[in-house]
C-alpha cells in the first residue's frame, strides 16, 4: 500500500492482474455484527470505476484499540489515530466512526494533510452526531500527493444514510489497492458462556514487513470490552500474526490495525483485565482471526505464487530465532530460488550466516518440508535432490532451520519473489 | 557468488547473459607487478570450457592483509585465510601463493571441505617451495557441494611452471561466476618519492551486501609494507568502498579481500605505521582502487541496468546516515521504481521511515539528481514530474536525502532490481 508519488495522473484502465493463485476459494460469509453499519462509495479519490471510501458507523459506547506503523514518516491519519488512542484518565477510547479511503495515503502531505484529516473528522462527526475525536481514519495509496479532501467529505452524509449491517464484502473491496482479492475473516467465541462474534477485513499487498506490518486491517467485535483490555489483546495478537509476515521487507507509512468492540452483542460478565480467564476463548479466536487475515495478505503479496513458512528452532533465544527467520524470509536469493522450484539450501545457509546471530555450522539442520537437506556441517547423507525439489515445488513451502544451540523459536511467513513483483512495482505506480 | 547446492549436475551450455550495460568500455591495462606471477587453467571444477583455477605466485617476503565475510557460516577457505592472518608475535603475515577456484564455494562442506583446503595448501606449498601456512585460498560458486579437490591439486604443478607476470586479464576471467565482465583496476602512487604500483582484480555479482561485501577481490602492490600496516590501510579502505555497496542485501559465505605487498618494486623508506605521512599518497591510491573495483561489482549486479548512488546527509550521526542509506539501497520498492524510470520519491520517504533512525518529516529533503522532489513535509513546491522522471531515467541515478537534523553523512551504491535478477536467480543455479 501507500506507494507512489505521481502528482497528476489518474490511474487509468490497466490490465487487471490475475487473482493470486494462493487466494482462498471464496469470500467468507461474515454475519452482521451488532453495533456496526457499513457503507462504501466510488468517490473518485484516484481510481476510476471502483469504490474507494468506506464509512463504518459504530454504536455509542464502542471502544477501540490500535497498532500502527513504526515508520518515522507515518501518514497524517496514523498520527491522528494514535492521538485518539493515547491513554486517557478514564481508560476509555470511544469510537463512533471509521473512515477509510484507498487511492491516496495522505502521507508526506505536510500541514495540508493534517488539515484534511481534521476536515474529514469534523464532517464525519457531524453526520454521525458524535465528537470529532471519536472518528478514526486510515488512508492507503499514493504517497505525497495532496489528498482530495472534499471528494471524501462530500460523500459522508450519503454514506451515513446508507450504512447497513451486512456490507462486509463491499467494505473489504473498497479498501483494496494492488490486492487481487478482498480479505476478510470471521469467528465466534464464548465469553462467560455468552457467544460473541468477531469480523475482520484487511488489505495488502506490497510494502509489507513487520514493525508493524498490517497494511490496513479493521477488526470488529460485538463483545463488551474496555479499551485497555482490547489494547492488551490486540498488542499480544499482532506479534505472531501481522508482525510475523513479510513480503518485501518494506514497511509502509500507513500500516494500521484497529480493533473495535461495540458491546452490543449478548450480555456477558464485565471484564476488566485481559488476563481474565473468561477471555481465554475470545483471545484464542482473535489470535486465529488475526493470523488468518495476515496470511491472506501474504498470499496476495505482489507477484506471489507461493506461500513460504519459515520455522526456526534451537536458536539461542526467541529474538535470535526471529532475526534468523526474517533474514531468510527477506533474502531475495532464497525467495527467487523458491520461485524457481530450486531446493537451494545453500542460500538458506547464507541467510542464517548473514543474520548476525549465533550459529554453529556443524549443528545447523535445514529441512525443506519433511526432507532434511543439510546437517552436521554439510549436505545431508540421505539428501535426495528429486525429493528436495518436490518439497519446494508446491504452492506452500516449509523451510525449517534448527540451530541446535538453545530453545529459541520463531515462525514467520513470506512469499516468493517473481517477475510479477517487478511488473507491479517497476512499471506501474500503484 | 557462492550460491547454490545442486549436487550432481554440471553447469551446461546456457544462454550467456548479455554484458552489463554499465560495464567499463574496456579491460584496463594492468602493468606487470614485480614479485607476482599468474597462471590460470580450465580444471573443470564445475564449469565446462572456461578457466576456473587461478594460481598467483608471490615473491619471498610478500606480506598479506585481509578482510573477510562476517557470515556465521563462512566457507572453509575463509576460515583458513583468517587463521593465516592471526596476529603473530612478529607482526608478519608471510604469503607465497594464492589459489582461487570458481565453480564451487567449498562452503558448508563439513570436515571434507577443511581437509580439501589443507590438501590444496600442501600441494601448493610443494610446487612453490614454501610452507603450507604461506598459502592463501578462496573459492566461489555452489555452496554445499563437495569440492573436487584433486581437480585443483593436480593442476598446481603445471600452473606454477606457467606463471607469468602479465596474465591479469586471464586472472580476472578465471575467478568469475555470474559476472558478465572481468573486473580489474590499476594505480600508481609515490612513497617517499619512489613510484609503486597497485593492481587489483575482483568478481561479483549477486549475494552482495556489506559486512563485508567484497565477493572476491585480490589486490597486489610492489610496495614494501609490513602486514600490520597493510591491514590498517585495507581495513580503513574497505569502509567507503566494498562495505558501501549492496546488490541484494545478501551476504556471501565466502567474501574475501586480500591485499598482498611483494616489496619487489622500487626501494623506498621503511614504513612501520599506517599513519606515516609518507603513506598518504599510497593510501589515497589504494582507496580509489578499492572504490573502483567495488563499483565495478555493483555495475555488474545481477540484472543491473542502472547504478544508483545514495547520498545521505544531515542525519544525527554517520551511523544513522549509513543505516538510512542502506534502507534505501536495499528497498525492493525503491530499486524497482528506479528500474521503471519512476521518480517515486514516496518510496524513498518510506525507506527513510522504516530505517528506525531519527527523521523529522518537515525537515526531510529528497532530491533525484539535481531535482528537489520533496521538502518541508511534502512534495516540493517547484516539483516537476518530467524533470524528476528524467533524473531517474539514465544509467546513473543519484538519490540524495538530507535529514536536516545533524552532521551525519553516508554514501552507498546499489543497482536497480529488474527482471534480469529474477531470471538469473529464479531459474538458474549459478
Amino acid at each position: 500500500m501507500a506507494k507512489s508519488s505521481k502528482p497528476t495522473q489518474k490511474a487509468t484502465a490497466k490490465a487487471k492482474p490475475a487473482v493470486s493463485p494462493l487466494a482462498p476459494k471464496s469470500f467468507p460469509k461474515l454475519p452482521p455484527l451488532a453495533g456496526v453499519r457499513l457503507a462504501t462509495v466510488a468517490a473518485g479519490v484516484r481510481y476510476a470505476q471502483r469504490t474507494d471510501v468506506l464509512l463504518a458507523l459504530l454504536a455509542p459506547g464502542t471502544q477501540a484499540a490500535g497498532v500502527f506503523t513504526r515508520s518515522k514518516t507515518a501518514s497524517a491519519p496514523v498520527l491522528w489515530c494514535r492521538d485518539r488512542l493515547k491513554p486517557s484518565k478514564s481508560g476509555e477510547a470511544s469510537a463512533r466512526v471509521l473512515v477509510v479511503n484507498s487511492g491516496n495515503a495522505n502521507a508526506f502531505t505536510g500541514k495540508a494533510g493534517q488539515d484534511g484529516v481534521r476536515e474529514i473528522a469534523e464532517e464525519a462527526a457531524a453526520v454521525a452526531r458524535c465528537r470529532a475525536d471519536e472518528v478514526f481514519m486510515a488512508s492507503t495509496g499514493v504517497i505525497g500527493e495532496p489528498l482530495p479532501t472534499s471528494k471524501i467529505t462530500k460523500v459522508l452524509g450519503q454514506l451515513a444514510q446508507e450504512g447497513a449491517a451486512g456490507n462486509w464484502r463491499a467494505a473489504a473491496d473498497a479498501i483494496m489497492t494492488t490486492d487481487t482479492y478482498p480479505k476478510a475473516a470471521t469467528a465466534t467465541a464464548m465469553i462467560d458462556g455468552v457467544k460473541v462474534t468477531i469480523n475482520g477485513i484487511a488489505k495488502g499487498s506490497g510494502m509489507i514487513a513487520p514493525d508493524m506490518a498490517t497494511m490496513l486491517s479493521f477488526v470488529f467485535t460485538d463483545a463488551n470490552l474496555p479499551a485497555s483490555v482490547l489494547q492488551e489483546c490486540l498488542s499480544a495478537g499482532v506479534g505472531p500474526s501481522f508482525n510475523s509476515i513479510t513480503v518485501d521487507s518494506d514497511t509502509s507509512t500507513s500500516d494500521t490495525l484497529i480493533l473495535f468492540a461495540t458491546g452490543k452483542g449478548g450480555k456477558h460478565a464485565a471484564i476488566s483485565k485481559a488476563s481474565d480467564k473468561k477471555l481465554t476463548d475470545f483471545r484464542r479466536a482473535l489470535d486465529a482471526l488475526l493470523l488468518d487475515l495476515a496470511l491472506q495478505v501474504v498470499r496476495d503479496g505482489e507477484g506471489a505464487q507461493k506461500l513460504i513458512r519459515i520455522d526456526v528452532t534451537g536458536a539461542e533465544n526467541d529474538g535470535a530465532a526471529r532475526r534468523i527467520a526474517m533474514a531468510i524470509a527477506n533474502s531475495p536469493l532464497v525467495k527467487t530460488a523458491v520461485a524457481g522450484n530450486d531446493a537451494n539450501w545453500g542460500r538458506v545457509v547464507m541467510a542464517v550466516g548473514k543474520s548476525g546471530e549465533a550459529a554453529d555450522r556443524d549443528k545447523l539442520k535445514i529441512s525443506f518440508g519433511s526432507q532434511v537437506v543439510a546437517e552436521k556441517g554439510m549436505r545431508a547423507a540421505k539428501y535426495n535432490e528429486a525429493a528436495a525439489t518436490k518439497a519446494v515445488s508446491g504452492r506452500e513451502v516449509l523451510i525449517a532451520v534448527d540451530l541446535g544451540l538453545g530453545k529459541g523459536a520463531s515462525r514467520v511467513w513470506t512469499c516468493d519473489l517473481t517477475h510479477g513483483y517487478i511488473d507491479i512495482n517497476g512499471s506501474y505506480r500503484s
